[in-house]
Order: structure tokens, then C-alpha cells, then sequence
């Protein structure tokens, strides 16, 4: 199985995960965690030239195609070798991010971005993505606190507003794939709220 | 004008483009040189992530991703910008070598190449292209004795030889575009060649 966590920045994926990854190791999973962009050795290089705040001058297209060469090596290296040995693979972002960052927010059109990431993925979709759906001015300023600010940040309010809409869009268009979880509850109860949609889908696999 | 330079490792483009840029000054023109993958900053970080020894892991798929990402920068960042002022660029490699090395090398379907290529260029064809066709055996000796070897140069001969029939198909194809020389000859007999045809075709346009 196969699940993604997506959401505006700093809408709290990375501690989700990780308490989700214990909620499910010790319901005797074996889980693989990872992110996006990154997760291999190469993919991490390719995350260096992307997050590099002096590369100011770099193309939204050339954006598009390094997170889809990184997420490339993602796919063949780690996930797809991951579920074929029966492991539950979560990741923080997948595809849809492109979607609503260089398709929603960028305005890219969303089929050339589609075939790329089918090119990218060679077919991989998630079997269920969780939203982390907060306000992205909230999300913003706690990022900025805690000093994680990098080149992808640095992009104004109305752009992640529109990245915002783009993921409520795609989860009202699949419902059957994606959770809106309410990002702005405490972290506790967005936990339970994970885990609850989780053994609800379960049961209806 | 835009002008690129085909052929396999050790064909000799790259003094054949520096003989030719001087060619083309000393007659007035405003040149520009550039290469690939690399050219810009961004590209060239690309292109450290490519040729790195290390990156054996490296899946065909995030390769294509990766040209056509440094592909992308260089067009917009160099090459547009000089030919609407008016410069001649000559580019030591382009999106032909994508068809020729994964295309007819690893095998991937051309078409799909080609939609990534049109994404990453936005659509933009050389002018003119030369071929420098060699024996990718003597080419690779060439490289390899000159101390220059690198991972993209650690594939097979049969590789390399399907990568040259591949020029040749598309040289074929493509007759009002493509120049094949015989890079064989001494670099002043190449260059010659080069020089010739540059001009037919000027006076053809």
C-alpha cells in the first residue's frame, strides 16, 4: 500500500508521518518513510539544485523536470522495490504536488504536467493521499519561525493560496483516493484523524 | 541562427566549435558557444549530478529527466535570449542527443522523447545541426586516452554503435537540417567541411 501526505508548507506532514509510521509498526507493518524531493542518494542532489536559494534564476520548467528526474529515481529505487516486497510506503508529497504547485500554482497546463509524471512514475499513483489542508499564510509564518525557509518558500502569498485550491480541487475530483484533513487541529487529534480514515479504508478495501 | 553539434564521445566537437566561432567572428559575426548539459549555473550543477562516477544507481528515466531539465535552464537563460539579439549560437550538443542516446541507445520510445524534448525547449529546432560521425570505437579510445572518461561514457560499444546509427537515421530524415561529416579526417579537413557547408547553406537561405 501506498500513501501520500500533501499539503501547503508547514502544514505539519513530517511529524503526521512519523507518528503515523510508529502508529503502524506497532500494528506490525513494515513501513518505509520518504520524501519528496529526495529519498535517494541521487535524488538528494537533485533536491540540492532545487532548494539552492542562489539559483534564483531558475526556469519553472527546469523546476517541473528536476522534480520529476528526482522523483523518477524515488519511484525505481526505493518505492516500487518497497511494495512489490509487501512494504507499506508513506510519503511526504508525491506527484500531486506537481500538480498543484507547477500546475495550480504556476499555472502549467495540468495534461502536459499529467504526462510527464506518468513519464516520471511509469504509471505509480498512490492508494491513498492524505491533505494536510491549512491556511498557507499560517503555514508560511510557521515555517519562517522555525528557520526552514528555503528557495520554494520564497514564493508570494496569492501562489499558495492558489496551490491551496488546487489540492482542495483534486480531492474533491477523487474522493475515493484522497482524506481533507483539517491541518489547523492540534496535532493530536489530526493523528487520530489519520489513523481513523486509514482503518476505515482499509475496511473497505 | 542556431547550430548544434552531434556525434559520438571523442568526435572532436568541441574543437571543431571552437575553430568555427573564431571562423565566424573573424567574419563579423556575434557568437556565442555554449554546451551541453550544462551552459548556466543551474546546468551545470545538473550536469555535476549526471557525469558524478558515483551515481551508478541512476535509472535511465531520471537521466532523460535530468537533460531535459538542464536543457530547459540553458534554452531560456542563454540560448533564446541570444538569438533574439541577434547572435549566432553554436551549441555542442542538443536535444538530438537525447533521441540518439536514450532514444536509439537505451531504447526508449522516440515519441515520448520527443514530447519531453518539445516541453523542455519549448518547441525550439537548430537551424542547422552537424553530425561528426566516428567509429564509436575509436572515439571512446580517444576519450578515454585523453583522460576524460566519465559515467556517461561507461555504457557498451554496442550502446555507442546504436547511438551512431541513430544520427544517421535522423540525418537522414532530416537532410535540410543535418550535415553528416566524416570525423575521421584531420581537424583541419573537418573544419573545412564545416566551414563550406555553413556557407552553401547561408547562400541556399
Amino acid at each position: 500500500m501506498f500513501i501520500t501526505f500533501e499539503g501547503p508548507e508547514g502544514s505539519g506532514k513530517t511529524t503526521q508521518i512519523r507518528l503515523f509510521a510508529e502508529f503502524l509498526r506497532a500494528r506490525g507493518y513494515d513501513v518505509l518513510t520518504t520524501r519528496e524531493p529526495g529519498g535517494t542518494e541521487i535524488s538528494d542532489q537533485i533536491r540540492a539544485v532545487l532548494v539552492n536559494l542562489r539559483n534564483t534564476a531558475m526556469h519553472p520548467r527546469t523546476e517541473i523536470l528536476l522534480f520529476q528526474a528526482a522523483r523518477a529515481q524515488l519511484v525505481e529505487q526505493v518505492i516500487r522495490p518497497a511494495l512489490s516486497r509487501g512494504t507499506l510506503v508513506l510519503s511526504d508529497r508525491y506527484a500531486d504536488s506537481t500538480l498543484a504547485y507547477q500546475g495550480y500554482g504556476h499555472g502549467y497546463p495540468l495534461e502536459e504536467l499529467r504526462r510527464l509524471i506518468d513519464f516520471a512514475t511509469g504509471g505509480l499513483i498512490p492508494d491513498l493521499t492524505f491533505l494536510l489542508d491549512v491556511n498557507p499564510a499560517q503555514g508560511l509564518e510557521r515555517k519562517q519561525r522555525e528557520g526552514e525557509w528555503n528557495r520554494l518558500d520564497a514564493y508570494d502569498l496569492g501562489f499558495h493560496q492558489r496551490v491551496r485550491a488546487g489540492y482542495l480541487e483534486m480531492a474533491r475530483a477523487e474522493p475515493h483516493r484522497w482524506v481533507v484533513v483539517d491541518a489547523t487541529q492540534s496535532i493530536e487529534v489530526i493523528q487520530s484523524d489519520i489513523r481513523r480514515c486509514f482503518e476505515q479504508r482499509l475496511a473497505a478495501r
